[in-house]
């Protein structure tokens, strides 16, 4: 029924008009973002696949998140957001992680500037070395994927090898349907096709189907913005 | 990038094919539904849909669940899932009520077969009355509205009303782009046109409207299936 659910299309536009409006600090950070690398910033998560993380994180209440892809903190913001209006003892702490330390400084600054300078904590590092040294006694309730898109499955199977997720954590992965490219590479029989398809979209179906089969995670993956899989532990 | 989102485009199966499946007893209950009566059983979520919302579920964990139009008690089941698995000293409850009679019964005995009816109570009673008579103090975690199409808006304003939602309790609208006939509604402008669309699609429209204004909640409209608007209270 609906259209192409892409950022132009007539039902986002309608939806976006019609969710809370993205916050004026959130604005000028993405803004920003566009001007100094147009190409670059189109990696950022819409303004609507925020305010719907944003609910996310506000309905599950996590205590401790870990992101993986920091870019310029414009997602990290948006998850900081649902953790500020989170009651509890101790506040709710996110870190997130950057490979490149100029734009890892920028997030800083961002971050800095938005006032979320105790709740989020940037880390210049890979998302590889980050699930490696991570502590497994400190359990991640939430973990947004969002780094190196032709390593999703490294970055699962450390978090689940490792034990790293809380009892009702969850697990979320972006671009899993990577630009449309990656549902046409099966057929009506449900048989994988070497057809056409970038690596990364390759990648990404092998990824799919790897926790689809792995009996320790129920997982549903959404045909909405770019592909995102939720992943949980089976109790 | 995706395709249009509904039931038969490739990234809709693609998404259900990679998703956790159907379980068996969801799977038969939907199925006789579809032989029984055709037209109506399209009334019913989408296998993904449920999968989407068991996990929302699982997440938020919440003790007290309100379903508003039960049909065969196919969507209430998939809640129910979710919420059997939840921890918790006392066991989280689910009411769904339906306004005729004889749907009601059969939705009470798919409900047995299921081996749910300690979790879920079917009421045969219209969504309003229930509404009106439910008791303030029995605060709701989870509303899903799926009721009588043109009746949002009451439902709405005697949850927010009456007080009756929990202080993270959340509430999910279904069909609010009606069958892709309510975005087309606004013009590039964001005025909305008096153009065409079905009665149900104006009605909607100006649903979310109410909603977008309120100052009591904040939501987010997800363009999948065929529309879900999450609503929060603001804290
Ligand atoms: C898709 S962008 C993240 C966008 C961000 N999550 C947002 O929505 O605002 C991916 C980021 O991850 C970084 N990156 C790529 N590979 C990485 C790796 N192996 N470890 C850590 N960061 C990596 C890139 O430099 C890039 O800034
Ligand atoms: C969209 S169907 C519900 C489908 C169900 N939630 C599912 O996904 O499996 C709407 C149901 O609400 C019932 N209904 C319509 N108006 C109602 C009202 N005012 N109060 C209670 N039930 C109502 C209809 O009889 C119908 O069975």
């Amino acid at each position: 029924f609906l259209d192409d659910g892409g950022s132009n299309g007539g039902a986002y536009q309608y939806s976006l008009r019609h969710s809370q409006p993205e916050p004026p600090v959130l604005a000028s950070i993405r803004e920003a973002a566009l001007v100094r690398d147009p190409v670059e910033a189109q990696k950022m998560i819409s303004p609507l696949q925020g305010a719907f993380m944003r609910h996310l994180v506000r309905s599950q209440r996590p205590q401790t998140v870990l992101e993986l892809g920091c870019y310029v903190g414009y997602s990290a913001l948006w998850l900081a957001h649902g953790l500020q209006s989170l009651p509890g003892l101790s506040p709710p702490k996110l870190w997130t992680c950057e490979r490149d330390s100029g734009i890892a400084n920028l997030a800083k600054d961002n971050i800095k500037a938005a006032g979320l300078a105790d709740t989020v904590h940037v880390l210049n590092a890979s998302a590889k070395h980050v699930l490696e040294e991570w502590d497994s006694q400190q359990k991640l309730d939430l973990v947004f994927v969002d780094a190196n898109k032709s390593a999703c499955q490294l970055y699962y199977d450390l978090i689940m090898d490792r034990d790293l997720l809380s009892d009702h954590g969850q697990i979320i992965v972006d671009n899993v349907l990577f630009h449309g490219q990656v549902h046409p590479l099966i057929g009506d029989s449900g048989v994988s096709s070497a057809g056409p398809g970038s690596n990364i979209a390759h990648k990404m179906h092998r990824f799919n189907e790897h926790v689809a089969i792995d009996q320790r995670t129920d997982q549903v993956l959404l045909p909405m913005f770019d592909g995102l899989l939720l992943i949980q532990r089976v109790k």
